[in-house]
Formats: C-alpha cells, structure tokens, sequence
C-alpha cells in the first residue's frame, strides 16, 4: 500500500509530497454525477456500495494519495434527532432550527452502531477495496461548524442566529456544544474502528470567530476529541477554513495535522507555530482555473513552502469546484509528484 | 460641530473617542422601517430628501459622532450600464453578469453629476442638515468588492465566477479593474465636492483573496484611488472585512484610516502596522447581543487596545445586524463615550 499519507502525518517528510483533494469525491466528476444521477444525496450517503463506489472514484482517476470516505458532516445531526433534508438549489435544511433550550431535549448522543452504520460499513467496504492502493480517512464536522447548521437551521451568511445564542444565552450554547462534542468523539471513535486510517476534523466556520471567542466557546471542545482520540493511534487532522487569525489556537487543540486555506501562508505558519509543525495545503481552488504554466509555479511555490515544515501534505486551501475540470485535477496531481519527486 | 471624528481621522487622540457604527441607519431601527415601508429601497436611496432623512435619524437616536451618507455600494454599477434589482429575499440581482470581454462594451465609466445627481443631492442636503453637528462620511464599493458583484451578478458564497476570471482570464479582470477604478475615483472626488468631509472604500470580498493575489489584481487599484483621492483634502478610510492575513498590504494603500473586523486584534494591528496607524473598529456585531455588564467589558477592552495606535475611532467590526435593539446600540455609544472620556 502507499503509505506516503500516513507517514508524512506522523511527522516523516515524505518525497515526493503526497496529495489529496478536499471534495474530490463529487460534482467535478462525470463518474460522480452518473451516480448521483440515479439517487438522491441522503440515499448515496446512506448506502454504502454507492458511497464506497464514489469514494474510490478519484482514487483511480486522480491517482491521489489518500481516500476520503464520501459522506456529508451533518450525517450526525440527523441520527441526533433533527431534521435534515438537502434540495436542489438551496443546500440542507435543518427544521426546527436549534434556538432554546427545549431544543436540546430533542436531541440525543449518537451511537454510531446502530444509528449510522451505513457509515461504518462504508468504511469496511472501502478498507477491503482499498487493501493495496491508498490509506482512508474518516471525518466529522467540528462541534462549532455543526452547531451553526442546527442553529440556524442550513447555510448562512450572517451567522445570526448563532451569534446570538453564543453572546446572549453562553451557557445554553455551551450545552449544545457539549453535546455535540459528545456526538463527534462518539462517531469518530466508531470510524477509526471501524478502519479509517485517519480522521479529519472540518471547523469550516469557526473562522467567523475572534480569537476570544474562539478560545473561549470553541477551543476546549476540540480540545478534548483530539485527546480523547489520541489513544486510538491514528492521525488526527484539524481544518478550519479562514482560520488565519487563530492559527495559534489551532494548534493548542493538539492535532497531528494543520489543514490551511489559501489565505494563511505556509511560510507564515511555520514561523508562526514551529519548525515541528505537520501542515496540510493550501492552493487556492480557483487556481485550478490557470493555465497550466501559471498552475505549476504555484504548485511549486506551495512545495517549497512546505519544505519549511516537518513535513506536508499538499491539498487545495478548501474543497474542490464543481466548475473544475477533472484533467486539471488529474494535472495537479500529477505536478505534485513531479515536482517533490 | 461635533469634530472629534475628524480629528481622530487626523490622527488626533481625541478623548472621548469618537465613534459611529457601520450600516447605523437601517433595519434595526423602527424609523427606518417607516420610511421603508412606504418605498422601495432603490427609490429611498434615489430620493434625496428620503435618502437624507434616513441618515440623520441614527445622528440623534444614538447620538454618534458622525453621519454616513446613506446609499448602497451598488448604485454606480447601474450607472455603468449594469441592470440592478433588490429583489426581497435574494438580495441584489445584476443581470446580465459580467463574464466575456463583450460585458466590457456594455459598461462606461459614469458622470456623477449628471448619473447620480440624487447621490449629490443627498449630500448637499445633508450638509446643510448637520451644520451644526456631525460630519458626513461618503463611500463608495472598493473595485474587488464591486467586480464580485458584476461577475457573479449578485452574493455568492463560493464567488466561483470572480476566480474563474481572476485566475482563467487576468487580463479581462485587469481591464474592469481598471474600469471600476476610475468609476471609483469620479464617484468619490465627486461625493467630496459635493460636500463629503470623509470617505470610506468598502471592501467587503477582498479578504477572499491570498496576499499574492491581492497584492496582484486589488493593491494598485485602491492604492491609486487613494493617489488620486488624496489631493482634495478629506480623511480617506478603507474598510477590508476579513482581512486579517492581508494587513500589510492594506496600510500600503495609503488609507489615512484603516478600518478592522473583529478577527483583527487591535493591539496585534498595531504591533504589526507600528503605533503611527490610525484604526476603526472592532467591536463583533454579535456582541450587542451580550448583556449590559459583559457589552461594557468587552467595549473597554477595545478602548484600551485603541490607546496602543495613533488614534482610533470605535465602530462594530462590520454592519449591525438589523435583530440588535436600537436601545443596545444607544447603550454602546454612550459606553464608548464614558469609557473614554
């Protein structure tokens, strides 16, 4: 099997860089949209030969170095009790939104066995087909990024709602952050067993946070599922998108990994945090747009960059467009290892 | 008048500090839905002595140290030829977007005398209006901030068209940068002749970009807006949301005043920018959900942080959200003011 993912987590600067590719299971992809052609979101997610199916796809396309199990980060919050329906157009929604405390009475710590064991025996199905080409990574959305889809009921650009509750009722916030804690070390804890070989943790919004905030209502949270997981000896990546203005913070929740987006600077990270640092990133996902010269000095700026780390794994700064060609992807993939070779 | 803000724009350390609140003439306030409830919004910022009225009312329900002229950032784009609806709900809708360099031909850049005469208007009446109390800010959208909106013609979340052009088709983008730079320069030199006695350049999309890239296609546009601008005389503010990895090279634009969200620390603005910066900000819009004692910790932490730079002026970190209680945000003003006095 490639392990160059695995190693380069645990801290062994690998060459050439392994690669994989936030979202690379999806729209981009013709093979993808066939199957998703044939069923509804939910129902991929929740069957796990199409999942599997889906998951390995850019495996073989791409040549990637890792896979990453197909499923969605708010899988969990319906097995907690909530609604959760994803229409065309206008992303998920969440009924009733999370806003009081009887809310919380209606929602429940997860046992991933039996309430999502499409999700573990995905993973299973995957190990086996997996056996002698790439490691699998298992994921959860962070309690934060969770909590502001329960809260204000889908997607956001305002954070409204969830503000609210956090500045004007912290203890009823912190509560739903406890549980959601509870629920994520739950299900990842059942992924790693089930035989994910790493799991990455997504914070895509709490970058909407100030540092205060954020050490203040986020940080012990991760805090306890990284430690809570470290005895379960696989690496533990940490993502949040934005995230450039606590990067310090980010590294207290003891992850194994950093995931940057485009905007936090390699160079900038590891003189900020430490030669010690195991860094993951960050192309910006519109450079898949650039022509194929333009792609490549980027790409290789971005290696160099990681040079200064313990080691790296390149990725793109969030996750892929569905406007982005698949040979592009398959390109950056190949000039990845080119270039580290 | 009332010129503590002017003179903190200045870069006098005025006591008590001077401040006024982003987006403080809208929704949250009873007397702005009046007006609202009897015209649209494209009508109310078209109509000088609606548009006028709306400005003064935050001036004496919240008692704020200046005035900011109230209009949208969009309204040169329908001057440029662009069409421009608000449609409830959807926000603003520009159709047909801009995507080929056919959508160059369809754009000018615009007379404002004789384009937005209501724009001029407003301004000479407001003039007259605050004689006796507060200055008038005037603004305009940044040239990124605007570009999203052509491209994507309206919000976005993922702004997939502004990075395919960015990205695929730099020279394009460059050309209506260049455009939206000019408009920007004719639309500010003549809110300033008309009366404006400072300017604020929002933009808000900026901080999507890496410093490279915003180095590349933002930097010498707004650096050349505040060139041109700088001759006539008024403190010129610039206003980066999320711009926290791309400080630098906002104080290279050459603003006067730099305007921070609130994921900037003050204090670290300041030992990154040097004590010679003059600041606005930062208070998080969410913080105005906080009760009484906790709001009033909160705005003197940031007081405080203000002493470190040249000057400052307190604002939120972006727009209030219209679910803030206008008696919160008449509480805010008076804690800045005692908490500095």
């Amino acid at each position: 099997m490639n392990d160059a993912f695995l190693k380069a987590c645990a801290g062994e600067p690998v060459r050439p860089v392994p690669v994989w590719i936030m979202r690379q299971a999806g729209r981009y992809l013709p093979e993808y949209r066939e199957v998703r052609g044939q069923t509804d979101f939910l129902t991929l997610c929740k069957t796990p030969e199409l999942a599997a199916k889906v998951t390995l796809q850019p495996v073989d396309i791409l040549g990637v170095d890792a896979a990453i199990l197909f499923s969605d980060i708010l899988i969990p919050l319906e097995a907690m009790g909530s609604g959760l329906v994803f229409s065309e157009g206008r992303g998920p929604v969440l009924d009733p939104p999370f806003r009081s405390e009887a809310d919380l009475d209606r929602l429940h710590c997860i046992d991933p066995e039996s309430e999502v064991p499409f999700v573990l025996e995905t993973i299973r199905i995957l190990r086996e087909q997996l056996k002698h080409k790439v490691p699998l990574i298992g994921f959860a959305g962070a309690p934060f990024t969770l909590a502001t889809y329960l809260i204000e009921g889908g997607t956001t650009k305002s954070f409204v709602h969830t503000r609210r509750l956090l500045f004007g009722v912290p203890a009823l916030f912190a509560s739903l952050m406890e549980l959601l804690t509870d629920v994520t070390i739950a299900y990842l804890s059942s992924q790693i067993r089930a035989g994910a070989q790493a799991v990455q943790l997504f914070d895509t919004w709490a970058g909407i946070l100030s540092r205060e905030e954020y050490g203040a209502h986020v940080l012990p949270h991760v805090k306890r599922i990284m430690e809570e997981l470290s005895s379960l000896g696989v690496p533990r990546i940490y993502f949040v998108l934005d995230g450039c203005h606590i990067l310090e913070s980010i590294k207290e929740t003891g992850a194994d990994v950093i995931g940057l987006d485009w905007r936090t600077e390699i160079s900038r990270a590891v003189s900020r945090l430490g030669p010690e640092v195991v860094l993951q990133g960050n192309l910006d996902p519109g450079c898949l747009f650039m022509q194929e010269e333009a792609l490549r000095r980027r790409v290789a700026r971005i290696l160099e960059q990681g040079r200064e780390a313990r080691a790296h794994i390149f990725n793109l700064g969030h996750g892929i467009m569905p406007e982005v060609s698949p040979e592009k992807a398959r390109l950056l993939v190949e000039m990845v290892h080119e270039l580290s070779a």
